[in-house]
């Protein structure tokens, strides 16, 4: 099977696309409107992670799927993300590009609560012929504790090892990663993380699958692994997930 | 990974969940229904795979899915098929059962038309702790074509085969396998198939997956490989699935 080296990976944070402070799944669909425009334009290689925001956390949270292995809260929980997956598909279908959902609960197996299997055979051909898969926070099957609850950075660090993606941005609802006087920070490397892990520790932005700090470590883990630059950047503010496709720099670069 | 020695596969025909005279999708609800009521008093290891009736056939005629490589065509056909596949999970939840949808487009690859690989560290662990796999005929990518179209009488016969499988059922809307005057067969073995292929050639039950003549094909393969034996009934007759589950010979036999 041919390698992709041209892969682009985009995370649209649950904070972006859901209201994240409700305890019910609510749907921002003008800002999902607005980002599929954003991505309709890119023709490479492109794979779409999202998170779960309100279609997630708080049943996860409800249902403590981290501790308990409870069936019935798992696959409600999965079935309320994959709702918010299917809107997220059919706007970006709208918007004209060729979108297919990919559940982590179909094609993936974690052991403690780390992705130890994800099936990437199919993902190698839809990204070969044009299609963008989209894929989402999820609960999947646990080796260990039957089930786990994967974020999408987790995904997102996961698939971008495996297929050796060459971009990654994370659009969250914040210009960046913060110093301790609001000020974005321009890179983290892993010699200055120690200096700036220690106010990403009291980030407000702090949710079941770790916030900041998760998505710093999950990206930090990447570079070390593969080389790859991430930047975290505000997708939020129009026109900055077009700027990131058309390969520029914007936000808190996570690298070597 | 252990093995799951008592998995029973049983495949409901989209003829019986839809009206496949339908040339949009047209879901036969109090059929589903009166299934789920049968097979929730079952309690071993289960996985359900159903056709797409009306939901699948129609659309990948329209769109010459086995011919031309359209994405459109195939995200439209996939879909169609997953709303079905949706309609049978949640009807199987309501009565009681912890079903989980698995779409092949997420979790199968396939080579010139037939399944090459297919994800199943999960479904091992879905089996383990008494949930029920739904998986259904769907399109699939495929290595040398871009998509197929892979049936759910292909997919039960690669799974009955990797999970060696002690029971399987095929739920059509036939007694089983029909002789040249009409008369239900008892069994087919590769002995007597030769005499039986020619009349079954002309079966009215043709479809894009390859009707009766397919099924029997399919599972005569598997009972060459692993030795099981499958089981053609009517699934349209009430309590005929409870009786198949609970160990009972039923319609014909395909067996050595």
């Amino acid at each position: 099977m041919s390698q992709h080296k041209n892969i682009t990976i985009l995370k649209i944070g649950g904070s972006v696309i859901t209201d994240k402070s409700s305890d019910i799944g609510k749907v921002q669909i003008e800002e999902i409107e607005r980002i599929c425009q954003e991505i309709s334009g890119y023709s490479n290689d492109l794979i779409i992670v999202h998170g779960a925001g309100s279609y997630g956390h708080p049943l996860a949270k409800k249902y403590d799927l981290d501790n308990i292995p409870d069936p019935k809260g798992a696959i409600i929980t999965h079935s309320s993300v994959k709702s918010l997956n299917e809107i997220m598909v059919s706007s970006l279908q709208k918007a004209g590009i060729d979108a297919v959902s990919v559940h982590p609960l179909n094609n993936t197996v974690s052991n403690d609560g780390r992705i130890s299997d994800m099936f990437l055979s199919n993902i190698h051909i839809m990204l070969e012929n044009g299609l963008v898969p989209v894929i989402h926070g999820d609960v999947v099957m646990d080796i260990t504790n039957t089930f786990s609850v994967i974020s999408g950075d987790q995904i997102v660090s996961y698939l971008a090892n495996k297929l050796k993606a060459s971009r990654v941005g994370i659009g969250s609802i914040e210009d960046g990663v913060m110093d301790n006087k609001g000020k974005t920070l321009t890179k983290i490397t892993s010699s200055n993380f120690k200096e700036i892990e220690k106010f990403l520790g009291v980030s407000k932005n702090t949710d079941v699958t770790g916030g900041m700090l998760g998505k710093v470590n999950e990206l930090l883990q990447l570079c070390e692994i593969t080389g790859a630059t991430s930047y975290i950047f505000n997708a939020k503010k129009p026109n900055n997930i077009s700027y990131f496709l058309s390969g520029h720099n914007i936000g808190t670069a996570i690298k070597k």
